[in-house]
């Protein structure tokens, strides 16, 4: 069973679904964070982009599977992703949406009926929230969590490969283990390739071109003990600091922290 | 470390490389079956489509994954594809092709440097040899291969998400097991999702179409003993059935069992 026909049989049908509950007031206007909503179910990034970028970024995405990993994708000019959720609309569902041109934003809307357009297409992106499920489901502690704070993430020296105007460096989210915690978190989140996988790198920031842990590129700072590691997962800010570095005419994706919701579960991700 | 980047690292620019040599000899004309040829390299399936098709084909392997994981795809009529062989060159590399016009096999060349265009793509798709050599290694008997048969294939009653003209059943592979074997082998299989991954089904063919296992519709059949249940796999046949059945007006891919043979090895492919 894949990813894209589990939600049939999860209850795409269900109308009681906390996570279509949740679609459906951000579909009315809602627009706060999605963290903590809906909880057990999967959160994506969005990107929405003409025709004429859509091959090229698709492709990127396949070249990059670890930060892009692509759990849903629109038809055409066509505005459902029914393999997320029966009823989901790309253009209302989000909270908040950024509009994108020539790589500035120049809105914050929380729909996009007025930009949607027959030559655009849809890709949803997978999320760490995912994985961090897991691993709190199997008793390991996440740092940022517990602190309540954004986790840190960093733009490394690993760069990814390029399709048409899409290039740049991975950026990577960072949590602190225990070293007998860590080897888990590796198995763990290995069960999880549609949600970024297994981690990129552990120890040693440096190697990864990141030379203050204390000073994230992106998110928060939390600290890491003496007597941890941390370790590093690809992380889905990479596609959308590729979209901005591309300068493209015109793009859409979501406000940071305001995900797309689905009616895909969390387990329903692991291949094992 | 992707698939993608991984064939840099596994010796790509290595010219004694035996993927390399079989690929030479396939390039100068050589026309027989890669089966046992290069053993632990990664043997693929070949679809090349026009550009107007191409999208929707590669949004058809991102709806079905489990008959068709992309390992590799060239750019825009571009015939290199280094991720999978520095120096590969999809027009001569693959020992026969198999042109198709409106639906029907026109041609069985050696090389396609004649039908290469601006406008082509090419897909590589997993293929079962990959997992097979996985559950070889850990002592599992593969039926077929005891036999030097085919493997036995069959067309189910499970149906492809469509996309574009791309729609059908999926075609599966079946190999007995006895039932420990059977959990062992979907445990060794669920490491290679790049290669097919865990079965799709197992026990009771009929369940999913198959009438009687001992005619299947492609292959050779091999017996399943009383004390073994029949476990059954997504084949790479999937999309070539998929490509026949949407009758193109132009395609090509490589001729049954004379595969593209890349730098790959297949132990790199494991996820866990």
């Amino acid at each position: 069973m894949t990813v894209f026909t589990a939600v049939q049989q999860a209850g795409g049908a269900d109308t009681t679904l906390p996570s279509r509950e949740a679609r459906l007031a951000y579909r009315d206007g809602m627009a706060s964070s999605t963290a903590g909503v809906a909880n057990g179910f999967v959160q994506g990034n969005l990107a929405i982009l003409p025709e004429k970028l859509a091959g090229a970024f698709h492709r990127f995405c396949q070249l990059n599977p670890k930060p892009c990993p692509i759990i849903g994708m629109s038809d055409l000019g066509d505005p459902r992703i029914p393999a997320l959720g029966l009823d989901l609309d790309i253009r209302t569902d989000v909270p908040r949406y950024r509009v994108w041109r020539d790589g500035e934003v120049t809105e914050e809307p929380t729909d996009i009926m007025q930009h949607w357009r027959d030559d655009l297409v849809a890709f949803v992106l997978g999320c760490s929230f995912s994985f961090e499920e897991a691993l709190m489901d199997e008793g390991l502690p996440i740092r940022h969590i517990e602190r309540n704070v954004r986790v840190p993430m960093y733009r490394t020296n690993i760069a990814c490969s390029p399709s048409g105007p899409f290039a740049g460096p991975m950026v990577v989210s960072m949590r602190p283990f225990k070293p007998a915690d860590a080897i888990r978190a590796v198995q763990i989140t290995s069960r999880f390739p549609s949600v970024h996988g297994a981690p990129v790198h552990l120890g040693h920031p440096h190697l990864i071109g990141i030379n203050d842990i204390a000073k994230p590129d992106y998110g928060d700072p939390v600290p890491v003990a003496a007597d941890e590691i941390p370790v590093f997962w690809a992380c889905g800010v990479t596609p959308q600091a590729v979209i901005a570095n591309a300068k493209l005419p015109f793009a859409i994706t979501h406000a940071p922290g305001l995900m797309l919701i689905t009616d895909l579960r969390n387990k329903q991700l692991a291949v094992l």
